[in-house]
């Protein structure tokens, strides 16, 4: 449509930006105008931002993470407790623990979970790696971060069956009542968890 | 937060990313990952759109429209029916007539629409290139395909105004039933401006 009216760039920067996550064709469009119409502002430093990550970001061999370096920032930092490493499925993961600074402690990015359905097998994921990293003398712990799906609770077994001849600590995150969270809205199954674990006051 | 952790690159990529419409803080990080982990086939292709973009999009000196060349296609499209000037806010509502194949005419693009409250007075609209347009020869007709709102309307008169004494016509669109909408949901003033305008069958 709109390559008739506006150029054969400006369709191909809208039919990019539809790709990202979020955006559909209509937001896609208006993105792009909002660009445009802040060329100096934003546009031309988010093509430079692009540019820098596109030549500049690699995935530290180590842990799986993504950085500017390898290895990376949180595997360089001599401040994190070496003998936790946090099992998570994805970067993002690691992003959110790290926001909410639960931890500080190695990691391990799985790069998936095993999904049977998906065709992901464990050959897909960094398992070998994880073993390894999990057979080093300083490892003492293993905390599984996965989603508490089906998916991600079979990827948990998976790795715990993995490692059962390692002499190292496997843990997973606790089940419960979402801080701020009212019982009323909760699901079943979080509520008997909850209750099962609960913790003296 | 995140710099911290991956390095002042990537959270320069998510602060920009974030400021793009329909996009927040979160979605922000979501599109990054999605980007890295899509380097050759999504971020490097972006970068290049966006470089290209920002260094060859111009606005159309006659009609405000955004094309890599000035004139923009529509105006160097002779196939089109020079006597009528459709009269648009914005760019957007240029595509979006375009989109619909509404009309096949020349364009005005005013940048906006007055605004009392937000300070946009007449003189930070294209309104001298519009009467200068209106008063040429061959233009017989000026579309207000202006939005329906209060603002959108009070800009209406005041070109209405403005092109008084020359010997164009001024329409505007019609008000009525979306195609495939349900009365039941429309508000009162649709309706009426439905009934009103209502066409022989």
């Amino acid at each position: 449509m709109a390559q008739a009216i506006a150029g054969p760039e400006i369709e191909r920067l809208i039919q990019l930006l539809a790709r990202l996550p979020g955006l559909g064709p209509r937001s896609a469009r208006r993105a792009a105008l909002h660009l445009i119409n802040r060329r100096e502002q934003l546009l031309s430093p988010l093509a430079d931002a692009m540019r820098v990550a596109a030549e500049r970001i690699v995935v530290c061999e180590s842990c799986g993470n993504i950085d500017t370096s390898d290895p990376c920032t949180i595997c360089r930092d001599m401040g994190r407790d070496r003998s936790i490493l946090v099992v998570v499925e994805g970067v993002s993961d690691l992003w959110a623990l790290e926001r909410a600074g639960a931890v500080r402690a190695g990691y391990h990015v799985l790069g998936g979970v095993l999904s049977p359905l998906d065709g992901v097998r464990p050959e897909h994921l960094a398992l070998d790696g994880l073993v390894a990293r999990a057979a080093l003398p300083e490892t003492r712990e293993l905390i599984l971060a996965l989603n508490a799906t089906v998916d991600g609770q079979t990827t948990a077994h998976y790795v715990t069956d993995l490692v059962a001849h390692l002499p190292v600590r496997v843990t997973k995150l606790a089940h419960g009542v979402p801080v701020g969270g009212e019982l009323d809205y909760l699901d079943e199954g979080t509520l008997t968890a909850a209750m099962r674990q609960r913790t003296a006051v």
